[in-house]
């Protein structure tokens, strides 16, 4: 059915992850420590005091990966059993890259009540919920539920882990030409779920003028529209409430965003942008314009391939940002652990090291995990949500 | 909190568990392979067709090992966060012992309705549910609910991997003192989700003569019971329709079991047993009678416990029912495979190695899991429930 010399199939055979016992059981000593009878000790201590699984069960380390398969990649809705592969992949990059124990729960249902509360009923194991892969804007109001319900992070990682890496590369190409992020114009096109996490991190790191851009034209205050998101969209940006296009939009633009599809930004509509054009053309596998097309007339590009320079990665956010939020056994994910995060990933490149071709650090700098879940952990005590201190360069 | 010279808490600490890749990513070609972009491959081949989920997903070899907590050793209803250690623990136990990856899935609900939903949910990613520590009579609804609905095997391990151990010391004991199991008379005290499960294996090993014995008496046809598997039992057992307590149970019976609860079998009761009495008091953690107490006057004697002969110990069925199960890609397990795993255990002693102190393995014997597993693929492939040709001795 397979064909044994295609690698990628190859590599996926039996699925890509194991459930490995920390300890081994040798004899029968082991056996009545790591379960009866000496076990029900350890239950008992967890039943007189429930915070305890934190201590004394894989809860202290570990995150469900969810997903209902209704937006996988570029995919679209192919359902949990095609999904898992994806949700693996993800298991085994939090695992290798912050020591973060994940599993894949992949939903064979797609009514947004119902995989609430299944992801609630399921919770006890987990120390961390990401979500992956839902459409939107279903995704908005599942993850909104799960943050208000369940006293563990929720993290729909294609929204925010996309809107964290997307900042720290932007406030180093704002480091880089000399501008403020908070003088800048930002057009973002595709308000989906990454475009609206994209605006909202962007307006917790101060960008005061963000003009959102769909296929209806400029979201503004003179509509009103059926996607109830865009209608808390047009009240929190475009303060000039201009209307039109992208060609309207773009129009001494600082930045443009691109979380859309292929071939929505042109060469003319860079021409139309402020000095030192910053282009991120996120979308995947294909950008917004072609790399080569848009070099000569941009300052700065960023897509999110790997083939190009300055991707932006979401793996260069997602594990460290539980990292952290494990460690300091954070009971959410809020702004400003967000916030820290993208000043972390920023933070790698050293300001003289920065150029145009090297705002974002790699996925596989090492350093990077480290940095993001210390400054995660940092930002949660700051912000009153840590239940546990963390010292920074703990061994956690 | 926990006292660190405390070698039992120690090893819980941070969870028994990991969940770690199969492959390494070292470089960008791994991380295209095993995430984006070529992942998309794999999930549109399972898109195309689910069932290679079972080829290329963990779903091939993982088991969930489900629990709402309300059943736990003898702790009784201490809910999900406490029955994570138990567990956590058997997770380990099926990895050790079969090389099965089983995550723990404790639920935040006791409504049998939901559990058998929230299941049904997470199911993609599995290829078996092992039911754990559920209380009875619930366990026996959603267990059945869950075994109609899903095409995955579906084990609740109280009930069945007892009665298959049992079974299997049953076997040997009757081999041993040169009686058939069709002539015995069995009496079975504590009618709960063990004991029926004892019963309904026993009729599948064509013992004809069982009677059930409850705090309310021995169940017989004259009584309607509220309990409704009670009123399933009476028709099923008791062929002469006797009445009375175990007192008047007892009379003549070859062998006796226990699962109930310490001090219920008296050295008169087994005075008034047939030549050669077999008693498996299998009560946790103290027997139906010490086994002190018992041994002058019983030729064969099994308990739960490890400090004594004879164990009757769930590990030697579940590692190895489940691993034959996922290898034969079995739907269910059903009375021929639960038989045919009884029928491996027993086999594992030879016959002139019978003694009235060794009728069942230890659970440290390594043949044990490999006869078992191949004993149970070989009988789903006889029963038209496997969807894979397994070999005998096959290394999978």
């Amino acid at each position: 059915m397979v064909a044994v010399s295609d690698r990628t199939f190859l590599v996926h055979l039996g699925g890509k992850l194991e459930v490995a016992p920390k300890i081994q059981v040798k004899n029968r000593e082991d056996l009545s420590r790591v379960y009866t009878p000496h076990v029900a000790r350890v239950c008992e201590a967890i039943h007189e005091d429930p915070s305890k699984a934190f201590q004394l069960t894989i809860k202290r380390n570990t995150v469900a990966v969810v997903s209902d398969g209704t937006a996988v990649l570029g995919l679209g809705d192919i359902g949990p059993y095609a999904a898992m592969p994806v949700m693996e992949g993800k298991a085994m990059l939090f695992k290798q890259f912050a020591g973060v124990d994940a599993f894949p729960i992949c939903l064979d249902t797609k009514d947004p009540d119902e995989i609430v509360e299944t992801v609630k009923r399921i919770a006890p194991a987990f120390g961390g919920i990401n979500l992956e892969d839902i459409s939107s804007p279903r995704c908005f109001y599942i993850e909104e539920r799960l943050k208000q319900e369940l006293d563990i992070p929720v993290f729909h990682d294609d929204q925010h882990g996309t809107a964290v890496v997307m900042l720290a590369g932007l406030m180093n190409a704002a480091k880089l030409i000399g501008k403020k992020l908070e003088d800048m114009k930002v057009v973002i096109v595709g308000i989906g779920a990454a475009g609206v996490a994209c605006t909202k991190m962007l307006l917790s790191a101060g960008v005061k003028n963000i003009i959102g851009v769909t296929l209806e034209g400029i979201l503004h205050r003179g509509k009103q529209y059926d996607n109830e998101i865009w209608n808390w969209y047009k009240e929190h940006t475009n303060p000039d409430n201009i209307t039109g296009t992208l060609d309207d939009a773009i129009v001494d633009a600082d930045v443009f965003i691109g979380v859309s599809g292929p071939g929505v930004l042109t060469v003319d509509h860079i021409k139309k942008m402020a000095a030192d054009p910053i282009v991120f053309a996120m979308a995947n596998p294909t950008p917004e314009i072609e790399p080569e097309l848009a070099a000569p007339y941009v300052r700065v590009l960023a897509t999110g391939r790997s083939d190009y320079p300055n991707q932006i990665n979401n793996l260069l956010c997602f594990p460290g940002i539980f990292k952290g939020a494990l460690a300091a056994r954070a009971s959410t994910i809020n702004e400003e652990m967000k916030l820290a995060a993208a000043q972390a990933i920023a933070s790698i490149i050293r300001e003289n090291e920065l150029r145009e071709d090297y705002i974002i650090p790699s996925v596989f700098n090492q350093a990077v995990v480290q940095r993001v879940a210390d400054a995660v952990a940092e930002a949660a005590r700051r912000t009153g949500v840590a239940r546990r201190e963390v010292m920074p360069k703990d061994n956690y």
